[in-house]
């Protein structure tokens, strides 16, 4: 079966709305787009259209390919500086010229919702997370749903399953790893070097869940995967489509892992919508703790 | 084989007289010991004659079991304002009544020597590490060393192979983790529910090195190893010597693991001493941090 994003997403909306109220509507996003990275625009887009749907401030910010890191530092503290906004997220790539890790570490850590400050990276590698980043939160989310969906006990259904990793990445693959650890699974990196040592199939083939991301267009083909996994494709993919345009497909080879596969996230649709909605979430996650201290004050 | 820690400790020892020596001599380690663990206690002498041998400042405190939280968070103030300290370690197990997390938290993360403030544990989870905690360090010199001395190009002896850590533990197992994924090496972390699960056997026997870490005396037994595997025991155990004594063991039995194994490391006298003298490099390492400053400060 094909685990439907699109639906998961929309219930996750319906509880973020819920999430939003409660705290009176007081949270917003701001994205930084430097340069004209297509994709990263197309998401910047999806952000705000998500954010106005549900009535949360929203503020797309678009600074030219040559921005020097001053001007890019700059506008993170501009955005810091505003009320309204709750979350602040720096879209990747950023041209080459900018080193990344300086304006990560220039993000303020209470709106840093994407954990990319190392303070933020460090709370979640040690099972403290203030901030879960969207895309690897986004996969859980799916599998979380689609165990219950399938009548297993959430509190207990992945102690001891083999969760293989496809991906190394610092925005996927370690914090999966970390997400995987306190869910009590085995886990298991793989990566490009498994791949050369010729052992990728060894692993993926065991796997009880197998999350990739690694950005290689039907990587993972039904031989590779173990009758009964549950598959999750977190690859994005623009790849031609025979007639002169683009279409988008995951790292997962659906139409061969579906027959095998005890469920396969599709691309599109898949993880993709849940991370667009968990981006607004960890927003409205960033304004409670923005909420929190005044609340202390108030003695009584 | 087994792998001879104290002969690698030794060669280590002496690189950072030369490290210590080359910085003017100016670094120091302070150890906070709270209560009375017997094991910290011993640990705690232990750094403080390894600093004395080599002429580094040392200063061992101790505070009392029922100390306050603002009683550790104060002597943590304290260590920091000192300038003969440029290493300040929280020794472990802490009274239950304290919150290790706080603790953590309030140490200076340029004297953070074992990477336990959330921003240092940060850094290396992203790949920047400012300290390395010493006994994962530890482990992976070990590893090195044997493979140098085996003959094999360190650059690229650990791409695409099988790393199996048994333990996740926020001091060992998981910046183990990180460590081997920078080494490019496949990173399978095993544990309680692992084992629980009847999965461990098959982890650990497909091995290329394995690291222990989980405080189980003996669990790693020959027939769990893979032949010509790699065998780092981390786990440092008293037992009953069964003439009214303890004596020290590992997670591994070096006795039916050595002939299965290309090698073993011993307890006592395998990662132990390595670790030892890492404590002390870590505080040379948080001492050269602190005089970068004052040196970028010379404008000629």
């Amino acid at each position: 079966m094909l685990i439907d994003g699109k639906a998961i997403a929309a219930r996750l909306k319906e509880t973020l709305r819920g999430e939003l109220e409660a705290i009176g509507g007081v949270a917003g996003i701001a994205t930084v787009l430097v340069g004209e990275d297509v994709p990263a625009a197309v998401y910047q887009r999806r952000i705000d259209r998500g954010a106005r749907e549900i009535g949360m401030a929203s503020r797309p910010e678009q600074l030219p390919a040559d921005a020097t890191l001053g001007q890019v530092i700059g506008k993170v503290a501009e955005l810091d500086a505003d009320p309204d906004i709750s979350g602040i997220l720096v879209l990747r790539p950023l041209p080459a010229h900018l080193p990344e890790s300086r304006i990560f570490a220039a993000l303020p850590p209470l709106k840093d919702v994407e954990a990319l400050h190392p303070l933020n990276a460090g709370l979640l590698s040690l099972g403290m997370p203030r901030f879960i980043p969207s895309t690897p939160a986004a996969a859980f989310h799916m599998l979380d749903r689609h165990t219950e969906a399938a009548g297993r006990d959430l509190e207990s259904a992945f102690d001891g399953a083999n969760l293989v990793l496809v991906g190394r990445s610092n925005n996927v693959g370690k914090p999966a790893a970390i997400l995987g650890l306190q869910r009590n699974a085995t886990v298991v990196s793989c990566h490009h070097h498994t791949s050369q040592a010729g052992h990728l199939e060894e692993f993926t083939r065991g796997a009880d869940i197998l999350i990739v991301a690694v950005g290689v267009p039907g990587l993972i083909t039904g031989d590779m995967v173990g009758e009964g996994a549950i598959v999750i494709d977190i690859g994005i993919n623009a790849v031609d489509d025979g007639a002169g345009g683009v279409r988008l497909v995951g790292d997962v080879d659906t139409a061969s892992v579906e027959p095998v596969a005890e469920a396969v996230s599709p691309v599109p649709g898949g993880v993709g919508p849940i991370t667009d909605v968990w981006v607004l979430r960890n927003a409205v996650a960033a304004a409670k703790l923005s909420l929190a201290p005044a609340g202390q004050l108030v003695l009584r």
